[in-house]
């Protein structure tokens, strides 16, 4: 048999049993959120009224391996093991000796990662009697994770979904509904936050969060769920990178992601980042954002809010301010002003380097990718797929053969209407200025301690 | 570990070598097609302008078993073995004894197992060196898996989509576009058949086929590809069945899918039917077509024309006659005519049970599917799935165990416009009358021999 495609793949039994917590390996101390009303690190009091103390647990464990329950990898196995592919075709077709890998997470039924954690948040909540789950989405792929994981676990689940998506992509809406979800449009009049906010019809994530937390703050019988940035987020998406590692047949030089909140990154990397800050291996990592919302390349490393109206804990971070409203790029799930506490530490620390890409050459990639590998990816990992091209590029440059994994985080069957405008040429390429620099410095949070 | 999710999985040497070909283990002498100007048999010559001679090989060989060219199953691979379910939480749901098994094919680039047969003639044609390939294409899945085909083989490649279909999913479109095909809405003023039909601007497969035809019997450099009733769709689809059969740990009782033209019913049956006229096993076969275009229950078994202008052979079929236009149900893949022939014999000969169901019971059935496991099904297999419904409910009734083997043939992530219109009651039940019986028998053919 000639070897023109190479998949990997595992059996069920094969399905991580822990998930990995980087916590433990990071150097230094710990850098807590704090409450903004004392500036004293957020406790377990600070969040019991939305989250499960099983997932506050797991937000400050001090062990470096966390046990999957049972009844989540269950649930895991109706996807998992996802499928590691050699993309050979596309190696060819961008003429590099580079060796390229890519995990696709998309062949869950909601079409991304984000189910790795909402099973986990699902049940967490179902253990310790909760009735409902309240969460925002921007792009729908959180949401319909969530929708999912609910319905498997009998929750009910209400989503705020950004009011721009909820215009535009009425399918995924449908996907939410069809898993028993009910999705309102954000900003709503059914909270303080929305209602504060109604002179944004067009809604955003930080938005969405603040309504979403204030419903499940305000109900005994309701807890939040959020879908990426935080750590116990970051942990459940591990069992990405602790397959890749099962199944690729050689180490990886550089191992590519792109961030919004930085989950599926976390989940591909981590394993392979606790190896780095063991000192054993020397793996490089490649985050990619959109130039759009350059929150690692750009931001400033702060104490800010986690959504628009300042309900959260402050968090440390790269941020353009929490009240930032990133350009309409279609990459809606890197719409954040923000990113996950413990990548922002690792990019800062030099661990993980950040580039940033326009949204035209994203597509560009995803189209040669699309036309090679088959799949259509959606255009968050289509910043990825960029970032591939440019290692596969330099070690060409290099004169080195070099081993890529990428993360093809999702697919692009939603996404559709953004590769019709692309191949239409008529995709705009907005870029964050000096001028937005400005103003979201001037917006941050004042009166906050450094990051230490 | 429980057992809560099972899955079957093969590994890439697994995917069969071989495909199925039922024409030899048929009884009685074979029913050929006929040439529509001299009543006689079509032969090689009535096909070669727009097939390549080894598809037309592959449409009359008697041989049981034909070889998969290498290259094929190479991108196979792409997406092959695909997964087989055991349905433990849609059996507690519904609450049945039955084992309920599923073939999963919507994991696909295109998502359905369209692609099985596309990317085998999209071989065959490049091997004959042709440049280009002209189709049709309803609901959008056969037009994606033949522009990914052509794509993985350097082939160009002309779609006519269904008018209705082309203003409704232009999503479906884009995504054929991606991969580099031309899309046109039809009727066109490109081809005089989809001038002459001007006067039906929400068109039909019928006259879609019609257009593609024309262009490609009129280009020595292009051919057609039909994406199901042909006995070489037919063929290449057996890679389902066959790795089904190697999946599945106990023998069914009854194989069920869906039936339009009748390619995936094939592909998953046909290896079982071989064995049943062999006399090697007691399989019973189940398809299931929608009430609003119910051609096996209720067509006429005669032959007619495969396309609404008369342009293909006569078929020997069961048929509601070939200018038969089926009323919008969102089941496109299912809106045709007639059916393979080779399916329409085993119906006739009492191996295959047809059955015809309305639009809301077929989503309600989907719906309940997708709620405990998590795929969303297109309509098209949402038939099958009522089906599989019956049948656990009748193995109840009889205090039986029973064991239903399921082809889940494709996703619904281009079909959630349904799916929110059966939610929110919106959905009509549209039903094939007596008139529309009436009317179809006197648009058929006259004076064409009786099937033999």
């Amino acid at each position: 048999m000639s070897d023109e495609t190479v998949k990997y793949l595992l059996s069920e039994s094969d399905i991580p049993t822990h998930w990995v917590n980087l916590l433990p390996d990071l150097p230094g101390d710990p850098v807590p959120p704090l409450n903004p009303a004392t500036m004293e690190p957020a406790g377990p009091p600070d969040l019991t009224p939305i989250f499960p103390m099983s997932l506050i647990e797991q937000e400050v464990s001090p062990e470096p391996e966390v046990e999957i329950p049972e009844p989540v990898r269950e649930v895991y196995k109706l996807w998992r093991p996802t499928p590691l592919y050699r993309a050979r075709r596309f190696e060819r077709d961008i003429g590099t000796r580079a060796h390229i890998y890519y995990k696709y997470e998309g062949v869950s039924p909601a079409g991304s990662h984000k189910p790795n954690s909402a099973v986990a948040q699902a049940y967490a909540n179902q253990q310790a009697g909760v009735r409902s789950l309240v969460t925002e989405t921007g792009a729908g792929q959180w949401g319909s994770a969530l929708a999912l994981a609910c319905r498997m676990f009998g929750l009910e689940c209400l989503i705020y979904m950004v009011g721009v998506s909820y215009d535009q992509k009425p399918y995924r809406r449908s996907m939410m509904e069809t898993w028993g979800a009910s999705v309102l449009r954000s900003p709503s009049d059914t909270t303080d936050a929305g209602r504060a906010q109604a002179s944004h019809p067009t809604g955003s994530l930080g938005i969405a969060i603040s309504e979403a937390v204030e419903v499940a703050a305000g109900d005994d019988e309701s807890n939040y769920a959020l879908g990426s940035v935080l750590n116990h987020v970051c942990l459940h998406q591990t069992v990405i990178g602790q397959e890749a590692m099962a199944q690729i047949p050689e180490e990886p030089d550089v191992v590519v992601g792109c961030v919004g909140g930085g989950s599926n990154f976390a989940g591909v990397s981590f394993p392979y980042v606790r190896r780095v800050l063991r000192g054993e291996a020397k793996t490089r990592f490649v985050a990619a954002e959109p130039a759009a919302c350059p929150t690692l390349t750009r931001g400033a490393y702060r104490y800010d809010f986690g959504d628009t109206v300042g309900l959260t804990p402050l968090m440390p971070m790269y941020t353009l301010g929490h009240d930032f409203v990133p350009p309409p790029v279609h990459a809606g799930g890197l719409r954040y002003h923000g990113d996950a506490p413990l990548l922002c530490g690792l990019v800062k620390a030099g661990v993980i380097e950040a580039r940033a890409y326009r949204q035209n050459e994203t597509f560009e990639a995803a189209v040669r990718f699309a036309g090679t590998e088959g799949i259509i990816p959606a255009p968050e990992p289509a910043h990825a797929i960029r970032a591939v091209f440019e290692e596969a590029e330099a070690a060409k440059q290099a004169g080195e053969a070099r081993v890529i994994l990428l993360n093809l985080c999702g697919h692009g069957h939603f996404d559709l209407a953004a590769y019709d405008a692309y191949l239409a040429g008529e995709l705009e390429d907005p870029e964050f200025s000096e001028a937005d620099m400005d103003a979201a410095l001037a917006r941050l949070p004042e009166d906050v301690p450094a990051i230490a």
